[in-house]
């Protein structure tokens, strides 16, 4: 089994031989190149993601044609557009790999069987979906309360490598921001 | 057993009389007024509530004293102030009845119980949170991406009685949209 997801895995649930090649049965490997969409805008979301290494993007699209990225999957998370993912619709995200990237895919029926079969999986799946819940939260109050510059440290705080690594595009465009708004950021200590 | 909460469990739980003690030994009965703050700004949201009857808002308060509105939680519903209830951290929310409003209390540590006790009850926490975290991808969503005509008809769609019910302040302020700008949405049927 992979080793990032056995550190993942591990913390919750008691992996003998069994239980590791159940799991193992469930999920399919796969490779990416840069920029592959997973989920078409419009399409179902049959996958739950686990990145092993490189990053994917999950992103709307408005009439206009205009991107917004509505968050980041980075090594070692499970993700996927959740919504189009739990209830089998149309999903108004699109996924898209951003680097060339190494995946574990899980059905939303593999995801059940293993919520049912091994024991733990059900309270890791639980607690992993509280933690999104609470980023989703966070993100609520950043676009609802916080200046650009507490989002952007804010950023820094919880993901310092990404914004380094990252298109400034796609950074400034998470954060609500103009590309400009965030090159002034990035080179001042503090703005009002 | 309250019949609201007893619709809600009987969808995922077996309630035998064992059962049923149980989860009634777990819950407290509360009855508040209206204006009453069950969760202070900086303290630590120390329950899960189930809403029987009235309506509960969760807000933030931003440096410059200015309220917006993060979600209500309506009859027949669990919430709170999650990522302080979850994280046992100081709560960057205020939770408050809006409402005179009836209650169950559930604490963190009998929720736990309940999700290793009561077999289906963590498979109904986990699918509870899931949508929870469905409707904050939507309200991102609909942050980065709507106009204020989509939002107000998002919320008319998913909650068509709140938007009469509650002031027009809750309503704008829970839209990110000013007073004047609502009810020229509440007079008209379509704007640019």
């Amino acid at each position: 089994m992979n080793d990032l997801l056995k550190t993942q895995l591990g913390a919750f649930i008691d992996l003998t031989p069994a239980t590791e090649h159940l799991i193992e049965s469930c999920f399919k490997h796969r490779v990416v190149k840069k920029n592959e969409v997973l989920v078409a805008q419009g399409s179902i979301a049959k996958h739950l993601y686990f990145v092993v290494k490189g990053c994917l993007r999950v992103f709307m699209v408005d009439d206009a044609g205009n991107e917004s990225t509505r968050f980041l999957i980075l090594p070692g998370r499970f993700g996927t557009a959740f919504p189009s993912f739990i209830l089998k619709e149309p999903s108004a995200a699109v996924v898209q790999s951003l680097e060339p990237t190494e995946l574990l895919l899980l059905s939303y029926e593999d995801r059940e069987r293993l919520n049912r079969e091994v024991p733990g999986w059900e309270t890791m799946s639980r607690k992993q979906v509280e933690l999104e819940y609470i980023n989703s939260i966070r993100r609520i109050e950043s676009l609802i309360t916080m200046k650009s510059v507490d989002r952007y440290q804010l950023l820094l705080k919880s993901n310092p490598d990404i914004v380094e690594r990252l298109p400034a595009r796609i950074i400034a465009d998470y954060l609500g921001i103009s590309q400009e708004t965030l090159s002034r950021l990035k080179n001042q200590k503090s703005i009002e």
